[in-house]
Formats: structure tokens, C-alpha cells, sequence
């Protein structure tokens, strides 16, 4: 039987659980140490520990401190681990704990948090998915049943105290450059929530008062929200400090790209990961590598039958933005979400459709001044009728009696 | 047999031939008519029209002249097709013309177009592929080979004179930003190069005048340069002219997403595309279409080995931009560029070979601020040797004595 | 949290769980009941309840008494099932026991049981499986690893009692043209080893003396060894009695067309099933069902590059057999063991791997008399090496050092 | 452009042309030579030579003269070969001759030829399929549209005289244990109507009298009727005399697994292979190959949702069969026949349907005695309409008012 190195408690506080952080910082002690070939398991918090129910009022969505998440789970030390090497993880497997078959989805307010289509969706919304075994359906969204394809929003490992530096340089001077915007350009470190694993007293104070947000994706993978990096997927990891420091949470049952609603994918309540770890070393020079690459899995639904859409950079008032993917996508996701209204579905629920399901989201065209172009593929057998185009016009089949719970701003 | 309603002689000029055209303008004569559920053969020149020879020199790429382009075979009239009307085009088949066994991939030098890494390839360079039935390789390339999935990079209906001004106001006003930049950020009209078909004398310079280029897609298709509009696939277009007016050309044997190398694909040299019309009356407003949606071919390769690359809108020089996915796939590709060199390729072999062969490329992340994420996924199965990492690091299996051509600018 | 309402003890012998059987007879009771639209959870032993060990010995499989399998568990009662009916059972997971991550596959004494090829293997063998995750590979067979695609070989309802009549009479008939054969033509009932659940007494006996034996499928489904039932599959079987009583066993981790070893795919040494019923009332005439139908998984694994042998109904002695299949089926089998020893695999290798791994088996040619033509098609992307033909010829990857077990016969 | 070495003129009969012929002799003399590594096209006609017309009578499949066929284009001789070779055919791509965008499936008459399912459809019937780009459809069988997977049914290299003795002794074995049998075991040498290309005179007669018929698959290759040797594929050929000599014809637009109708599959009224051949010297030896083995093209229709019908070697009177396959694939046929009848489908539809249409046909289960397990895969994608099982139950689609012409035996 695999061991189980670390475990999460769902009745305890993360902040309590000393094999947990929320933040990136190289002096986060390992809560663990393996050798380089073996695997076990990690269990893993939802990426806000708790916040969200399973519960038809999107209270919570609306009232989430940002600044806690994302718990992880780890750091894991390898053995042999020296900077320059890769970490070569293998996903062995993935999956809920027993206890809590759920996941939740949801859109932020647009005054905390916000999401893609924050312009069009400023309210905070969220949807229940039931997992059934491979499956996963919502009471929120009828109509709809697909297979999952679980993976980590988050995994990476322990940046080294340059590439912190690098980090915080960077994001700051962003931020500076319109500081008072809301939501603001990016999150700054912010020690009052950092749970910062053993690190106990002044240095964890220091530490956390220094320590990277986990919410962007970075050099080391991080949140990068890749919906491929599912069970079976093996990942190549730079390593930036002895012992690679392997950390990982933020569980989805499934995604579709962009993870357009922020929070986001269908967010597992509680889960496991299985992984096997092993090394290349001095693979980041061998290979030239600057981000982590992967491999995906053998096993992803072989959902093949896709309804596209397109969208190009002129945004819904008219105006010609010029070769802006983020614009075009927007449409592309707009215009998926106006067509699923057809066969009565409301808007939030293609939304939310949108950031759950596997969707594909491909930058199609991106040199054809001034528009590039994107494209949304939408699987069409994951829809209990058919939504193709015909002669005859879409069928309404849902009246309307069921949508996502919505939480007006305080 | 099936008609060819459109021929085109690789002998002749394509501005003599009256079914072409290399503008949009609703005032451009049907160049013939069909009945819904016909089907018909369309042949086309490659977008340059025989400026590009199948040679070893770039010159031809870095002397261009881009207000030429895209030649289009068309329009097509359908017989009672109206605005609002969803025109149904399936793409039955298409392939290259017997005796034009061959296509190009090409960067423009960054004083004449340019491209999407442009900044790191500013000189032209070329790549000339040869078809071998289903297969395409490079002599420029050595060690890949894959199938093609065979698309029109430009397809597309007639705008109305209304389309045609919200085209022509909202990419002078983007030009009318920077008026100096070079490359230009948008396209104005020009009259001099413009081929409009049948129409000829006051009329034919009235509406040159006026005319939208064709770089761009826009609302109606176009340049969408979508590699997934292969052969087998089916396509909804929006109608906005009497008759619909569909107009197709700049084939391309295969294409990375994004068409990163601007010329691009692999340009066809001359091609034949044989299609199918059908009308969903009012089908625009049925299913709230503003942009073409499409259904993908039952037949595209089947290359499911993929080496993935993450880029983040972290630019080359450090700089931190804000959920910017064209800088995070612009790092995808540089990822994935420098990882092709460790096993002997030039990166300018590396950019033509995303530019030219099955490459998705994935909106991965869009709202973890202030780093987007995009991915490149590289299909292994198309090289000859083993491209995946391995402990015992990278294998070079080009010694550097075969790489692309390249002008120097005059 | 999903109830399990059948659960089995390792350390108990399956003879003493009333909520187990191995036979076929319309009298077993229901072990327990559940409504259309339950989803809900049964535990399984392996087919042999525990006969075949974790170690490196093949005598277990020498001394199997194959008149004890297959232990399954059920029935399991559907409320308002009855006679005509379609019991549509969704398959949503299906998993190892957690203290039981392995299982085996093994070769039939020709002696006792035999096998596909047991002319060529006479005596017994053995491989042990280990799982990792999504994964399995195997100690006695090196360089191979596959995801698997977990499904029962043995499924069904328990036939009514004339159609248990039918079954006796046809297979007693059969075995009546040749009553000596050593292995049988088929198994006739026994009553010595039958187990009937919570039957006993005079019933049991009765019920027992003409039980049907597990071994073949028939046309309730049971013993179908069809590795596409896997986790995510949907079946339709038909129902014969009241209550339906589906009883399900024999978890496979992984198998090839035709589980050719007969012991047989990857047998798991203790499973779960997560299944979920519903009915089509009058299922069986509505549809004209006489044998189960099903539609597969989407998450299968995605092995797309195969290596295609083909075998004809010439037999190895040379003889010419009249469109016989499984001749035809037996030469591609022994064409890709035969091919497989060129890269250092052992001949028993070579055959077990057949047996566990995704390996598909056509009927590709059945009326081209007098040679019948099946194909095997060997997954190429599940071994370390590549193992395709090329000018430079096969290099020996395995030095002979490891092979499996083997056991004289006594 | 690549050279055409075989031509084939429709309105010349096939034995006038000398680079075509319908037997197997190692004296054949070759059509035309190529080197290792050209590629070049042969023009193929239909297997009968044009004796089946694109119309609405089913006389000509009754009447057809079956000691025929298959008219082959070849041999092709290539420099170098030598027996023990493995002759390399990469079949670069297929198509259907401009002229003729159609092809014929067909049933044989019970007393001349029969099929698969002959006692359940003893009379001639013919479907025709038009060819539409990658799509075919039939005006005989409603509701159906699919895309090809283009491939020659017969395809090998010419025996050795040793070959061709073992072929002789052992057919005329089986002949001779029944010789009076209709239809025959086997088909024996035919000197009347044999055509043995450029071979005139005395040596032809020779040749012709002991020539083997082109029927069965055989070590060769030969008439294996794989699908899947689709455009694309790769395939290894013994090679057993100097030149190789391989020829190829009947070509197929689609079969389903095991060509069941016999006449058989989308039989190509006249088609064209663009093919490529290489050499690995000595590598019969060196693999230890006996049959051709195969790899499969990356461009194959990717239908993935089937409906998976399973049979069992019982046949349809109740008698039971042991391990045999073929009675269990009939089953299956048969339970897929009478399932689509629900939907409106006359039987001989189906059947017609499961010839032409790129269904599977797999040998799930072997070793079960007494029966066997086969499964027919029907992908659901081919119709028009939702085939699925319902609790609603089927739909009749379709009004009986069209059906497969049939011709009453003489």
C-alpha cells in the first residue's frame, strides 16, 4: 500500500496543518522528504480550505478572502535535488476523497475577484457538481454529464531567493503602475494570512512578509491551471533549491481552458494525489528549460465531436483592439454562451458551462493584423440533446425554472 | 464528375483572371451561381498568386509586395441566399493541384510584415515542403514528416456596405493611433493593387477605393487561418449580401495554431477546393450568430504524443505584463524553439516547423493575474528520432549543414 | 458518500460470504436490493477468491481447481425489474481494493484448463502485475508499462429457468459428442463446489445439481471478457426474472481481445465496482435484444500507434482450415510472439503480454474462403523501446535473465 | 508530378491490358520497374473489371462470373529485391479515378458465391455508394453518410514457385475433402479465364493452368481485406522472388471488419494507389515474419461513439458451436441487423450497412469454452439520426419505401 506522507483533516483549519501553506518563499521547510523513484500520496484541501459549501447560496463565492489561498499541500523534499535539475512527476493518479464527491464552481464579484467575463457577470454566482464515479453532473446546470479529467491547478516547486526577488521586482513594478486599480494588477505579498508551513515566529514573519502569492502562474508551473496535466500526465520541474521543495493543491475534477471563471474549474472539495517522483540532473541546461514541459496523459475523455466558435479583437462595443488574444477569446466565449442561450440556457450557466467543462480554447490566428483570432470548442456529446445547428432552429429544452444561485454585493 | 466552376492557369496572372478578386467590397460581381446542394469544385492560387518559387533563395519572401494579397476564387452566388441566412459550407475535399505538388513557409522580414517573433527572426527565410500524398517534408527541415490536414486559410462571404464601413471606421481609427508604425498596426483600402473581379472602369476604382483588405479575419471568417477547417469539416456563415457571395483561397497543405510564421502555413502553391452550400433561413438570429461557427472533419491526424511548453506573460526581457496571453504564447514558442535546438535544429528550423506542422496551441490560463498562460503542444509522432527528455539527456541528430535560406534586407 | 452494499474480506474465504456466488441459477436469492436510479458500490474477490498468490511461483496456477470460479457478488435485486425488460447498468468506476494494488496473469496447465495457445505453452505460468496509479507493469515482464482500462470480465442477470434449461441442454449436448476430452468441450454442472449465496439446505442441493457453471458468456452477458466494459461504459442487459439479479466479478486491470491466456487478463486480486441501474421497461422486444449491447467509455486509454500482425487459417503444422477465425487468429497471435523474441522477450513473455495488455484482435477478413484473416494490433506506445521494424533490424533490449514462472506438471 | 506506371482505360476491357492480371505465378512477368525508394501511382479497376453498372438492378452481381477476378495492376518489379527481403509500401494515398466518383456493395447469390450471412440473404442484392470528397452515401440506404477510409483489399507480392506449390497442395486437400460442395471449400486453379498480364502463348497456358486463384489471403498478403491498410499505412511484404513483383487492386472507398457481404465492401469502380517501396534486406529473417504486419495511418476517421453489439458461437437454431468465432460474429451481425430493423431499416440495409461502413469487428473472448465472444462496433456518428437505445424506445426513421434492389436467382 502507498503511503500516505501527507494528510488533510477537513474538520481542522488548514492554518493548523504544518504539511500545508499558501504561499512561495525558499525558507518553507520541507514537511516531508522521499527518495528520488518513489511514489506516495498527497491529500489536498480545496484552494480555499473550506470557504465554499455545498449549498445553493453563493454567499461565500461573494464573501472569499483572496488573500489565504491557495492552500498546498507540501513541500515535499527529494533527496539529491540540486538546483539546475529536473524533477521528473509523474501523476500517477488523482482523485476525491471519499468523503466529499463534490466540486464547486463560481464567478467572483467583479469588487473582489472578478473573472474573465467580470464585465458581463459582476455578481457572485456559483454552481454545485456532483461527482458519480468518473462522471460529474450539477443540479445548478441540467443537461449536462461529463467524464473528468482531475488534475492540480497547482503544483510546482520552491522558487530560490533570486527567483523570489525576480518575482516580487517584477509583479510590484506592475502593480505601481496603477496602484489603486480594482481588482488590482497583481497581489503583493501579504503576511497577515501566509500560513507558512513549520515556519513558526520571526522568521516565519520575515518569510511571510517577502513571500510570493500563489495565485499566478510563474517560471516553477505554479497555478498554472492547465487542464492537461491530468492523471497519467508526467511534468519535467525546474528545481531552484536543494531538495526541490514539491508542493501541490488547488484539485480540479475537470476544466475548460483559461479556467475562465477564476474560481474556476469544478474546485474538488477534497482530494488526493498519487505521484512518483524522479530526477534529471542538470536537465534544465541539457534541455534549455526556463518553464516545466509535460507530457500528457493516455487517458482524457475522447469527447471528438466539437461545436467551434470563433471570436476576434473587437470587443462588444465595436472597438478594434489589435492582435489581443484576451479580446478575442472574449468573444470567442461570448459568442459560445449566446448560442447556448438558444436551448435555454441561461447566461451565467454557459458561463459556467464554459469554465468547467473540457472545453478546448486554441489562439487560432494571432499575426492577421489587426485581429487575431480564437477559437472555443465546445464538445457537443457532453449535452444530454443535440445542440448542433439545423435547418429546423435550436429546441428550447430547459424552461428557465433552474440557475445558479447569485449573491448581490454587499 | 463534379463542375470546376473556378479554374485558375499558374501561367496567367491571377489579376486577369475575373474569378478573383483581392479585396472585400459588396459591389464585386458574382463570379457564378449555384443552387443550395450543389456541390462544386473551386480551384485557387496560392495567396501570393506565384510570387514565391520553389527555390533555395528568400529572396522572393523578403520582396513581397502585401497590398496584393489574398487572391480568392469568387464569389460564389447562391441562389437565395439574404442577409440573415446562415450559408452551410461543407468542405468536402481539398488538395493541391496535380502539377503543384509543393507549398512554402516563410518569415517576412520585419521591415515588410513581419510576424509573431518577429523581434527574434527579422530577416525573410523560407522552407519549401513537398507533398507526398497525404505527407508533406521539408528539404529545408531534415527529420520531420507528417500528414496534412488540408484548410483554407481564407474563407468567407461578401460583407454588406454597412459591414464594410464598421470595418473600414474602426481599423483607420486603430491606424489613426500610430500612424507612423512600422509594421502598420492595420491595413487602409488601396486602389492600386486591388483586383476586384468583373467589376472594372469608375465602378471598379470607386469600390477599390473602399475595399477591406483581406489580412485580417473579421465577423465574417476571412483570414481566420483556423488549421481545423480541414477537409470533411462543416461551416455556418453568416449571409450579408443577396446571394451570400463566398470567396475562398490561401490553401494551406498544414498549420500550427496561431500561424506564427505569418506566410505562414504551409502555403499551397495552387489547390482546388470542392464544397457544398446549404442555407438555415434566418439561421443568424435562431442561434445568435455573429461570427462563423463550425463543426471539425471526422479526419484530422491522429498525432497524440505531444511534448508541451508553457509560456507566462513574462516577455524575454523580464518585463511583467498583465494577463497578456500573445506574450505567453510568444514564450510558449520560444520554449519550445530552444528545446528544438538542443537536438541539432537551427531556431529558425524550429519557428518554421511550428509555423508549418500540427501544433495546438492552447489558451491555458487567462485570469491568474498578472501571468497568463498559453501552451504549445509539439506532436512527437512527426519526427523521425525521439524527442522526449530522458536522463541521459538530448541527442543532436543534425549536424547544422542543412537550414533555411535567408535574404538580407537591401 | 456512495454505499457499498457488498463488501469482501481477503482473510475470509469466499465460501462463508452469503452475498457471493459461483453459479448461474434462477433460485440464488437476492443479496440485497436497490432501486432504479441507485447508484451504489460492490466489493469483489478475484475470480478465484484468493487461489493465485503475489509471489514467484506458477504452482498455484498449476493446482487451481477451476470448478470453484467465478466467485461473484450479487445478485443484487432491482425493484419493478421484470422479465423483457433492459436493466441499463452504468459502469461509473472501478478500482483495486486498496490493500491489493497488483494482480496476475497466468497460463493454464494444458492439463488443467489450457489456454489459446496451449499447444504451444502445455505448462503453467504465471506474471504478477503491479499497479501504480492509472498505471500497471509487471516484475517477470521488464520494459512495459500501459495505463489499464479496469472492467469485469464477468457481468450479467441470472437467467430464468427455462433459459437455464436452454443452456443445459445445448452445452450438455455438446459435450455428450466427445464426453472424454481432456480439456472438455465445456463444464456441466457440479455441484460438490457450488456456492449460492444465501442458499442452502435441500434448495441449495437442488438448485446447485443444475447450476450453471460460470465460465462462458451466454446471452445474459456473464463471462464476455470484453475489455471494453470499462469504467465509464453503459450496458443494456436483459432481464429474465424478477428483480433482474445482476451479479458481477472476474475485475480485469487490463486485458487483450480474446483474454488469450485464459488466466487471463490482469486479474485483480480484490476490486470495487461503482455501478448505477435504471430499466427500459419492455427493453428486450422494443429493441430486439437477444445479447447485451453497450456503448464504450470515453476514457479509454489513447494507444494509437500499433503494429499490425496478421495471421490466416493455415494452421502452424501447415494444414489448410475452412474459414476458421481462430486459427487465423492463433497464427497473428504467434506471428507477434515470434516478433517480440527479436527484441529479447521470452516466447511466455511475448504471450502474457498479449494477454494483459490493450491489445486489440479484428476479425478482418471472414469470407475469403478458405482463409479467414484476423489481425492483431500490439499498442507500440507501451514498451520502454521502440519496437518497429527498420533497415538497420531489431536490437535485443532484454538479455533473457527474467522470465516468469514455470511449473512441471505434477 | 509523380509518374503513373499502370494505367487503366474503362472502355477497354482489363484482359487486353498487360500490365493488369487476376491470378498469382512467379511466372507473371513484371509490368514495369521502379527503384528503392520512388514513389510513383498504378491506375486499379474494380475487382470484377467493370461488370457491375452504377444502376438499379441487382442482375449483374447475380450473373457476375466470379473465376474472374480480382483484376490487379502489377507486378511491379523493384531493383534489388530478393527473397527474404521485406519489401516496404508506404500507400502514400488513394483515390477514385475523376470519372468514376462511385462505388458497388453487393451480395452474392447463395448458389454463386454467397457471403457471410448467406442463408439469411441467399439472393443477390446490390447497394450503390456516391462519393462525395471524403464522404460516401448511398441513394439505397437512407440516413447514412460517413467518411472513407480508402484502401486496397488485395495487395502482396508474387509467390515463389514453392509458395505457390504449398498454396496448390494445400487447397486442393481441402477441396478434395468435399469436393461436390456449393459453395466450394476453396477455388482451384482456372486456366480459362486467367489473364497472366504480359505471359502469352505456351508458358501462359502453363502458368495459367496451376496459377493460384486470387480469393483468400494468404502468407503474401494477398486479399486480406483489412481496412485498415488505409491511406497512410505502412506495410512490410515477404518478399519470395527477385523483384518482388507486387501488385494491388479492389480497391475499397469502406469495409467494415471482415467484409462480411463478400462483395464487400465500397467496391471503387476504378480507383488509383500512389504508393512508395523501400527495402530492408534480409528482413524476413531478421523479424522473423510470415505475414505481412502493418502499421496503421494517422489520418483514419475518428468515429469514437459506437454501439457495440456481442454474439456467441450458438447459432441462430439454438445448436451450440465450440469456440467458434465465426458463429459468434455472425451472431453479432445478426443482433445488430435485427436492432437497426427498430429504426426502419429493412434487414438487407443493414446488412448492406455492416459491409460498407467503418465498423469493428473484434474477437473479444476465445478461450471461454464452449463459446466464443465476438463484438460488432456500430459507430453511431454514421447516422443522421440518434440510434441509442432510449426508454422511450426507437423511432422508425425510415418508411420501408426504399430498399436494395434484389434479382431472383435464375
Amino acid at each position: 500500500m502507498t503511503e500516505t506522507l501527507i494528510k488533510v483533516d477537513l474538520d481542522q483549519p488548514a492554518t493548523q496543518n504544518e504539511q500545508v501553506h499558501n504561499r512561495w518563499h525558499p525558507d518553507i521547510p520541507m514537511a516531508c522528504w522521499v527518495n528520488p523513484g518513489d511514489d506516495f500520496i498527497l491529500e489536498t484541501y480545496d484552494w480555499t480550505a473550506g470557504a465554499i459549501a455545498n449549498d445553493d447560496s453563493a454567499d461565500d463565492i461573494r464573501d472569499v478572502d483572496l488573500t489565504t489561498v491557495h492552500y498546498l499541500s507540501g513541500p515535499v523534499g527529494v533527496r539529491g535535488a540540486q538546483p539546475g535539475d529536473l524533477l521528473v512527476v509523474d501523476l500517477l493518479d488523482l482523485g476525491a476523497k471519499e468523503e466529499a464527491p463534490w466540486g464547486f464552481n463560481g464567478f467572483f464579484s467583479k469588487k473582489n475577484g472578478g473573472g474573465f467575463l467580470t464585465d458581463e457577470f459582476p455578481l457572485a454566482q456559483k454552481a454545485i457538481w456532483d461527482f458519480q464515479g468518473i462522471y460529474t453532473s450539477s443540479r445548478h446546470i441540467p443537461g449536462v454529464r461529463f467524464a473528468g479529467q482531475i488534475h492540480p491547478g497547482l503544483i510546482g516547486c520552491l522558487p530560490s531567493r533570486e527567483l523570489l526577488n525576480t518575482w516580487n521586482d517584477r509583479e510590484l513594478g506592475l502593480i505601481g503602475t496603477d496602484p489603486q486599480r480594482v481588482p488590482p494588477l497583481a497581489n503583493p505579498p501579504f503576511a497577515a494570512t501566509a500560513h507558512m508551513g513549520k515556519l513558526t515566529g520571526l522568521a516565519r514573519d520575515k518569510a511571510a512578509a517577502e513571500a510570493a502569492r500563489t495565485v499566478p502562474p510563474r517560471e516553477h508551473g505554479g497555478n498554472c491551471d492547465i487542464k492537461d496535466l491530468s492523471r497519467g500526465s508526467k511534468i519535467y520541474f525546474p528545481v531552484y533549491v536543494d531538495g526541490a521543495g514539491l508542493s501541490v493543491g488547488d484539485l480540479h475534477f475537470a476544466q475548460g481552458d483559461g479556467e475562465i471563471t477564476f474560481c474556476g474549474a469544478i474546485e474538488m472539495a477534497a482530494g488526493w494525489v498519487h505521484m512518483k517522483v524522479e530526477l534529471i540532473k542538470g536537465g534544465m541546461a541539457k534541455y534549455g528549460i526556463k518553464n516545466p514541459i509535460f507530457k500528457p496523459s493516455p487517458l482524457v475523455p475522447n469527447y471528438n465531436d466539437y461545436l467551434i466558435f470563433e471570436g476576434i479583437s473587437v470587443d462588444s462595443s465595436g472597438k478594434q483592439h489589435y492582435l489581443d488574444a484576451n479580446v478575442a477569446y472574449k468573444q470567442a466565449c461570448l459568442n459560445a454562451i449566446e448560442y447556448l442561450t438558444k436551448f435555454g440556457y441561461s447566461p451565467a450557466q454557459g458561463y459556467a458551462l464554459l469554465g468547467s467543462a473540457p472545453v478546448q480554447g486554441h489562439l487560432s490566428g494571432v499575426v492577421d493584423i489587426p485581429n487575431s483570432c480564437a477559437t472555443l470548442w465546445l464538445p457537443t456529446q457532453i449535452f444530454d440533446f443535440d445542440i448542433n445547428p439545423s435547418a429546423a432552429g435550436p429546441i428550447k429544452h430547459l424552461d428557465g425554472s433552474i440557475d445558479l444561485p447569485i449573491a448581490q454585493d454587499k
